[in-house]
């Protein structure tokens, strides 16, 4: 006998946000350091800091030998990396003075701040670093400014500084711009003359802001990256609020089926700090869902 | 018989505010008009445009034998004095064309907003002029920039401007400082660069603050200046808002006695286009009823 069957097959649809996972600038600065250990076997090669704080990409430039220096008196001779965030000017030229081969890494952003910082200072304006102080990038950025520039975490800090006439502005690249805006709001009717390089780099508006667009179209939304990452907990919140049920996830493993059940539509993104090949993952487990869907039908 | 008579005499107390009537741009520019015209008995002295708005200032010029003239074409020989509000690079050249011997009473805070735009135009940046058009001190910065600034009235006017990376700024001097701040908030996440001239005079915002505290602190309140007087008329509205009786005259003879009965502490004010002497009047006028009240004792 035969039947005729109607039956109506539902395929995920996934997709993933149009800015997730490594900004431009630290995917330059682990390629150049994948490019450099590949070049350079027979030499150590040295991040001067972790280069990012992902678990899983630490473990793949551990296995392609390089390694981690907290400072240069850790490293006696071969390559050293200045990682995205820079570094003062009197840094490489200690590393200079040690024969080190250096690869600077820094993000062209941040080398943006670096040298409108140092132009402000040689142009005779009272400079600001909007920043925090205890940032590797707004202590590369202060070093710019031959230690010059005034560093703001917050606008009270205003209150205790007393402004010239001619006043400029750098900011850290991960910098709000509303929150920097409000800073220049503070500034502007007290100086004669003002001037501001926006250095302020748009991924992590954009990352957040196209996030809370996909969750909002989803049924579902999957958050990848560390679970102690400050801006994957930041988007996985951001994207939460949207009232869309959201799973902040650092592996495709953590996944749970029962979590897709009656939902047609997958969103996924991923915080600065996590590789592609994670945000692949999970695609790829949708993608098998959906082979599964097919088989049962 | 003697009789032994205690009486209470009220004495009137009369305070003139901080900054009243002419600005020192003002100021100046009246003083080196009442110089050219008395060192140049025998030259034509002509001011382009009226010096100020004021009839008692006006009258007094003509006495001196200082004409207005609207354009250069109504002056053929002589003495051509440029107001404070300043004009552009091409009318300077025009009236040296024409051998005229100028006089540039320019005040030196519209001459910086010159300078700036200009500066701000040589240096690359897409240069704009806060301010309203039609004003003769926004013209003369205009030219001063080539006539390369754009214009902006309010800062709905933006919305229509294409922004470039490197913007400049600078204010016609009259603006409020609350309204360029307002400007400059729009731009500053917009751009990559921004160079703000804050060419706001203060005159304007010191003497409404010093009316208003100044009226919350006496009976009565007098502003001298033109009925016509668009910033007279704001200075009263400021002063009668505190509660005070506020009267805006023009003249001491508009005073009426009954005003004064029951205060004891008069203000005076006066707006920018007030010559001293009209506000000198008032307060002797107050002088004198204490003379009369002393007499009646
Ligand atoms: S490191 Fe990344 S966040 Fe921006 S400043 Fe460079 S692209
Ligand atoms: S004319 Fe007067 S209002 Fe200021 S800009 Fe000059 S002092």
């Amino acid at each position: 006998m035969l039947v005729l069957c109607w039956k109506e097959v539902k395929v995920l649809e996934v997709i993933t946000a149009e800015e997730a996972g490594f900004c431009f600038g630290v995917e330059r600065a682990i390629d150049m350091v994948l490019k450099a250990a590949g070049e350079n076997e027979d030499l150590n090669v040295y991040t001067l800091g972790p280069l990012i704080h992902n678990p899983q990409v630490v473990k793949k430039l551990e296995e392609k030998n390089v390694k981690v220096a907290s400072s240069l008196a850790e490293i006696d001779s071969g390559i050293v990396i200045i990682r995205s965030h820079g570094v003062a000017p009197e840094i490489i030229e200690k590393a200079r003075e040690k024969n080190l081969k250096i690869i600077d890494a820094t993000c062209p952003y941040v080398k943006n701040a670096q040298k409108y910082a140092s132009q402000l200072v040689d142009e005779g304006y009272q400079t600001f670093i909007y920043g925090d102080e205890d940032h590797p990038e707004v202590q590369g950025i202060y070093g710019a400014s031959e230690k010059k520039a005034i560093i703001i975490r917050e606008k009270q800090d205003l209150n205790s500084v007393e402004l010239k006439a001619r006043v400029g502005f750098v900011a850290q690249t991960t910098k709000s711009p509303e929150s920097f805006r409000d800073i220049i709001n503070l500034v502007i009717t007290e100086v004669k003359e003002l001037k501001v390089f926006n250095t302020i780099c748009n991924t992590t508006d954009v990352r957040q802001s196209s996030a809370r667009k996909l969750a909002e179209d989803v049924d579902i939304m999957f958050v990848i990256g560390g679970h102690n990452s400050a801006n994957t907990t930041r988007l996985a919140e951001i994207c939460a609020a949207t009232n869309t049920p959201t799973y902040h996830i650092e592996t495709a493993a953590e996944i749970k089926k029962e979590w897709l059940s009656g939902k047609n539509k997958v969103g996924i993104t991923a915080g600065a700090s996590t590789p592609d090949w994670l945000i692949r993952e999970v695609v790829q487990l949708m993608n098998e869902e959906n082979k599964d869907v097919n088989v049962e039908s």
